[in-house]
């Protein structure tokens, strides 16, 4: 089963994949577009991608994409966001004078840096990149920072484990599916929609769930194409496809421009808002 | 006055900056935390910063930093982003064989690359930077995607002006000080809030606004460092410093974990959500 992912092998997306389907074939692609387009003409099964990671925030141009292309959610996990210092085999930590990785992960380890300051962070343009670089151009005063994925993958060394300042850090990531299938224990429906420019919209679309105890757990605004300071509304619902949620979403057509169903999928999390 | 931008001279935030107080002196940092730290120990007087685009959305570390440091919001300013052809003294159109600018700013120009194939475009830090880069290096057979703004900065010439796809294309600025004034005609009103963990409790949020009739006219969520998948919600309300915003704002307090004004000016954009 080949399942797509965003960036190189090695990478988050691919310790994602590795938990999710363990024994998927990965692709990697340069471009998320790319990552979609590959769902929508089945050139892959699947594909894997983050949607927001609880320090950086959501990955805007996945909701975009989520909105636009012929593509449907069927699980979700939090991958817990671990950092690792990895090197050249025969590398020792006290040979290292600088350390590559994308500028987000230099930025979760800084009191790496701080306790080093003999050690200088270059910013590169992906971890497991980075990873592959160190290695293959035989770097004898550089590691990298990255996912422990990526030392397997480019048979580098993990020097350090877990670097990163704030443990607090998940990535959500999401498995994307060309099939519209709902799958059993399915508990949570994510949604988008647009609304008229009108006083009160939001609160009259967000009462539709309310008025029927229906939870939410995510709500996430992105500017609507050619209509400046308008929005699409992108909503996560602590509810599967029954009665209820589907009176819900036919009262919420009633308010909004249009409604979308980007998925109903099992929850892993499940904090109310 | 100075005044702080993150990024160059003759960037959109200097074009900003040039729109809303014509005789400062712009005083650019390399950090969007540098920018905010200036404004708190008085070593500029205010800053610009952009919040948010029509097009690429929110501007999250500016969201992350309007909460965390002490700075108010004084007033706002859409500005539309024209993208231009700038290259060096003497150079002409068919010349040119590369294209230096930030990412985003090349992939707002695509028609202009899809129509001049052979013309390559380079991705580079900066949009005023890209200026600066092809004009002091002399370059022979490259311009750069910018603002206007730089090619005055950098004596650059404007080959063609407007190259943006999209002309839905807008940013909009705050201007921001370390003083808590509410100027006159202040009609708008910026906050931040964190909410319990609990079912409903961002409705009934909202409802303290939909209950007194005042309309919103932005929502953005963010991660809350340390307690994965809650939030911070930025609401902007279309309303200014009167009884009824702040019953509203008491209210809000009944229900928020914290709440805190990041400004309240005149409204220059006024979709209600």
């Amino acid at each position: 089963m080949k399942v797509a992912i965003q960036g190189e092998l090695g990478s988050f997306s691919h310790e994602a994949v590795r938990n999710m389907l363990p024994r998927a074939v990965v692709v990697p692609c340069a471009r998320s577009a790319e990552v979609f387009e590959r769902v929508e003409n089945s050139s892959v099964r699947a594909a894997v991608i983050p949607i927001e990671n609880t320090l950086a925030g959501s990955v805007a141009e996945h909701f975009d994409l989520l909105l636009t292309r012929q593509v449907f959610i069927h699980r979700e996990f939090p991958l817990r966001i671990r950092h690792n210092l990895i090197a050249p085999p025969g590398l020792t930590l006290a040979e290292v004078r600088r350390v590559f990785s994308h500028p987000v992960a230099l930025d979760q380890c800084r009191s790496f840096f701080r306790m080093r300051p003999k050690i200088q962070a270059v910013p590169f343009y992906d971890t497991a990149g980075s990873v592959r670089h160190v290695i293959a151009e035989k770097l004898r005063d550089a590691a990298a920072i990255a996912p422990a994925q990526s030392a397997q993958q480019y048979a580098g060394r993990v020097l350090l484990a877990g670097i990163e300042d704030d443990q607090q850090n998940y990535t959500r990531f999401l498995l994307i599916n060309k099939s519209r299938r709902v799958g059993r224990g399915a508990n949570k429906t994510s949604i988008a929609f647009g609304l008229k420019n009108q006083p009160g919209v939001l609160f009259k679309a967000l009462s539709v769930f309310a008025l029927r105890d229906i939870d939410l757990s995510k709500i996430e605004s992105r500017p609507m194409r050619g209509r400046p300071w308008e929005y699409v509304f992108f909503v996560d619902i602590l509810r599967g496809d029954d009665a209820t949620a589907r009176n819900a979403l036919r009262h919420l057509a009633e308010i909004a421009e249009f409604v979308k169903v980007l998925g109903v999928y099992p929850a892993t999390n499940s904090s109310s808002i």
